[in-house]
């Protein structure tokens, strides 16, 4: 959420706030507990170990207004207030690839809106150890505080590279040689068990009603698919993005 | 949501009512539409000729009478009045297996209450095609129009077993043959993939924050677990039983 003219973010939840402190990767400002919050409490104290660390301000507000500034959100009485979430880019996400000798392994989103499936499926992504995840800018989910939220504060952890185009992001990759395979259903859609999935891969995940864009989809270098056989022959999107991502770290030996 | 005294459900939403109406399992009372709804739009058209088919009065209604039935939730112009969710029994469960002359394949949920985590993967039972779901009757979600609507409309297809005792179902399924995998973190836990997963199985899940009750676990013939190499080490519940319960069917060949 970001308050008008103003670039700062509230995050909110005890896990997603301890995970963006101890990643530490954005400017914080404040955080604001709620009045009669257990400071002895486990997860209370090791957040404000970790704000005080960092050097961080800490304060007090009444829970109602806690409540009012994030719209009602479960907040668990814990608010930061940070700069806005540090974007990595194409490059950084190839680059970490390099650093850790592991071939580039990324999940693409196309125009996922989602915030519940998108967080839901950073989170996986952060499991399963991607050295990236690559948005489009316009029509898709930015990283609010609700996705870091949705993401269990995963996604703080995660390099997050936003691009103005999808399919120019897709050829960029296809020149680092790197594969992309699209889930979605059709014909073409090859098991995704039986898929190869090893080396350098590029998952690509549309969203749940309209699977991947007619462009998008041609850019891939395959699709692959999860078979179903009930009778609603559908899933969650964020489920069947993450059955594929563990498909693919399967395939690479459950290492890098 | 259940109308104080009377045994009647409102299901809302396309999918979930069309599902409902398809399956055919409930008594349905009324279809009411949003005034103004695009009667000849697909998905309203082939719900309205899904309860003609089964002689279903339709109605319309106000847009805002609608919100105020189901407090605010998606309804996308279109509830449904139903009878209650026909629970299956254990009995059931086993007998469709034999019927299908298919070893038994069945989820159990410990104590999972959170409603949208319950709807996923009951979605992804239903597309794996489990003979039947077990749930504890208290402590933990039952089948609400919430959870009919989060499952995409997948568990009015599905046979729910609610028993009175988990563990007592637990010992129950044994006798019967089948093997208890339980869903958990432990050193004990067997990597999910190299866990035998074939034959008669029940998969065990339990809540996000509390994994399997003790006695649970204990009752668990073998406990299988999903690595992780992320800094948060954690996994939305229904990603994860999600998981599990493609690695089951992969296991028989994705054939039931």
């Amino acid at each position: 959420m970001k308050t008008e003219g103003i670039s700062h973010h509230l995050l909110y939840g005890r896990r997603p706030v301890y995970e963006a402190l101890r990643a530490g990767r954005r400017v914080f400002k404040r955080l604001v507990l709620a009045e009669g919050a257990d400071m002895t409490a486990p997860p209370v104290r090791e957040i404000v170990e970790r704000a005080k660390a960092r050097s961080v301000r800490v304060g007090m507000a009444r829970r109602d207004w806690l409540d009012q500034q994030v719209h009602g959100a479960n907040h668990q009485g814990v608010l930061l207030e940070a700069g806005p979430y540090p974007y990595a880019t194409l490059e950084d996400v190839l680059a970490l690839a390099a650093e850790r000798s592991e071939p580039p392994f990324l999940l693409l989103l196309d125009l996922i809106q989602d915030v519940q499936n998108v967080g839901t499926l950073l989170r996986t992504a952060e499991a399963v150890g991607v050295h990236g995840v690559v948005l489009q800018e316009r029509r898709s989910a930015e990283i609010t505080p609700a996705v870091v939220n949705a993401s269990s504060g995963a996604v703080e952890h995660l390099q997050v590279a936003r691009v103005t185009n999808l399919v120019q992001a897709m050829k960029t990759l296809k020149q680092a040689e790197v594969w992309l395979a699209g889930l979605d259903l059709g014909a073409d859609a090859v098991r995704y068990d039986q898929a190869d999935l090893r080396g350098a891969l590029g998952l690509v995940v549309g969203s749940e009603g309209e699977g991947l864009r007619r462009l998008v989809r041609e850019t891939c270098d395959f699709i692959i698919g999860l078979p179903m056989r009930g009778h609603v022959e559908s899933l969650n999107a964020a489920v069947a993005g993450s059955i594929a991502l563990y498909a693919a770290w399967q395939a690479r030996g459950f290492e890098g």
